[in-house]
């Protein structure tokens, strides 16, 4: 174990908490993943979290850990340190940051999951080395973070960066957020499982027919990658107007952002060049060519450790900055 | 006249030129405004921007003026100083800064238009005190320019702000910027005297029918403001629509980029209620609740000032970093 400043990162969400021991650099020394269990209420889940913290503790030398980060679906206040709601999770008002400096005697940061896996990969992944990007993450809904001259961007609510909720088609489905027309209810995986249900409804063919009656609940966007991967016209079908729109979407970011880079990561994501070639062939349809020529539209490369790596990024930064 | 460090901001616009000479609180000591006459060719225009600047400079003391700033329609590149393309004035590849450094032995800086008002409004106008801004002109275009984190946001080629050529109607309208569906494509001054157009060719009847066969020529946006105060059913209906789908496009910019005030300028913004109404009302069906909770939408401050305003203030800050 290398000796010197190391972090502890958790990201904490709906299912699962993952917690790495790391340094500035980005090397993991141990690194851990335990269930949420949510339903047993914030006080457990609070408890496992410090369990969890303690046991990557011991993997450390004493006095070497510098901080401890957490990052969580929000809203909620980096400033404060408060968890102000998160639907999943129906935590609400939760000074998570002065409970856990009191339970640790560390310093402690928040901050919104999409802000931390967007810091994760600019410092540590795909965005490494420029200093405008923008991340988004896309699975069950669409989240992310961005970066403007080095900075993530944060606005007066510490509630910038809700890529997902742009609105780009005008009374379109209806979108988790309640609004409709969001690119989150044209693209996310829930949407897309969505429209093949509907479409499935209609009698359209598919491979996907398996998927009728009381089996429909288990259809997820993996099955229609399977089937499209197969050649079948239905999900190709659905895949590609899904892409069509966040392609434009993207275009839409890089108009008003000009990034250097666009990363992509999440469950959908991998899905790889089913989405990426039309995503990247619709971005011209919104962005200007100067902007979208060379820009490189990449996928993550830190998967599930980009919030946790971040919160180790963001910690380092604050710790330096005194 | 006060004595002090002094500054002279340029706005080179298409069919105007206007400058100012003023300290680094924006107080103008002298201005004036010439006819561009771009018919006239580069050499003639920078001739008179030249003889402008001489001028202004009369003014001041010797000495007192620290530099020059430039603001002009885009794309042009803020670090070389070089504008590479305006559409509007033919300009290509001029090395404006060179050359103005040349003539004045003075410190120039250039800027993108949108940034310069943008700047503008925040140093001295609706956006004083706040450190994320987004500001929008509606004019003949739409376009504007972003600050966040206290800093104009610039991106890879400093293209960043373009606010108007977000596509929030994927095949809509064709826009000027060739691609369809922007929000220029439907709420700026162009596009909504193209839709009474097409609505009064279908014989829709409207107190703008005068503006028919050969008078179709002389309609502006100003005539259709004019009908919708006297309640005409066709222009009402058609500034309906166009605010309608400008507040969705803030309302995406708000949850992009949480600002704590957006300021709305141009020509288009003088028609006060009848667009900020149907805007602010417009924004909630995108932007998050707690986003638009007490965020002011307000009209610009600086009306024709804010672009040499603007360059007054970066100049400022620019000779103060040294």
């Amino acid at each position: 174990m290398g000796f010197g400043a190391k972090y502890i990162g958790i990201d904490l969400g709906g299912t699962k908490i993952a917690g790495i021991l790391a340094d500035a650099g980005g090397n993991i020394f141990c690194q851990d993943k335990i269930p949420t269990k949510k339903e047993e209420g914030k006080e457990r889940v609070l408890a496992r979290i410090y369990s969890l913290i303690r046991q990557l503790m011991k993997e450390a030398e004493p006095g070497e850990v510098k901080g401890i980060g957490l990052c969580s679906p929000g809203p909620l206040n980096v400033k404060t340190g408060v968890i102000i709601e998160t639907p999943n999770l129906k935590w609400e008002n939760t000074p998570v940051v002065a409970l856990m400096e009191r339970e640790f005697t560390l310093p402690v940061i928040l901050e919104n999951d999409g802000n931390a896996a967007a810091f994760g990969e600019y410092r540590y992944g795909a965005a490494r080395g420029t200093s405008d990007m923008i991340y988004m993450t896309v699975s069950t809904g669409i989240g992310g973070g961005i970066i403007a001259n080095g900075k993530l961007v944060y606005g007066r609510d510490y509630s910038a960066g809700e890529v997902g909720h742009v609105v780009i088609l005008p009374g379109g489905p209806v979108c988790s957020c309640g609004r409709r027309g969001c690119i989150e209810s044209l693209a996310s995986g829930t949407s897309i499982v969505r429209e093949v249900k509907n479409r499935l409804a209609k009698g359209e063919k598919s491979l996907l027919q398996e998927f009728g009656g009381e089996n429909l609940n288990r259809l997820t966007a993996k099955e229609v990658e399977a089937a499209a991967v197969q050649g079948d016209c239905l999900a190709l079908s659905v895949l590609e107007k899904a892409f069509y729109y966040l392609g434009i979407a993207v275009g839409n970011l890089v108009n008003i952002l000009n990034p250097e880079v666009v990363v992509i990561g999440g469950g959908v994501s991998k899905m790889g060049p089913l989405l990426f070639e039309p995503v990247q062939k619709a971005i011209g349809l919104s962005a200007f060519p100067h902007m979208c020529r060379d820009l490189p539209v990449v996928p993550a490369q830190l998967g599930g450790e980009a919030g946790t790596k971040g919160m180790v990024a963001l910690l380092h930064r604050k710790v330096q900055k005194g």
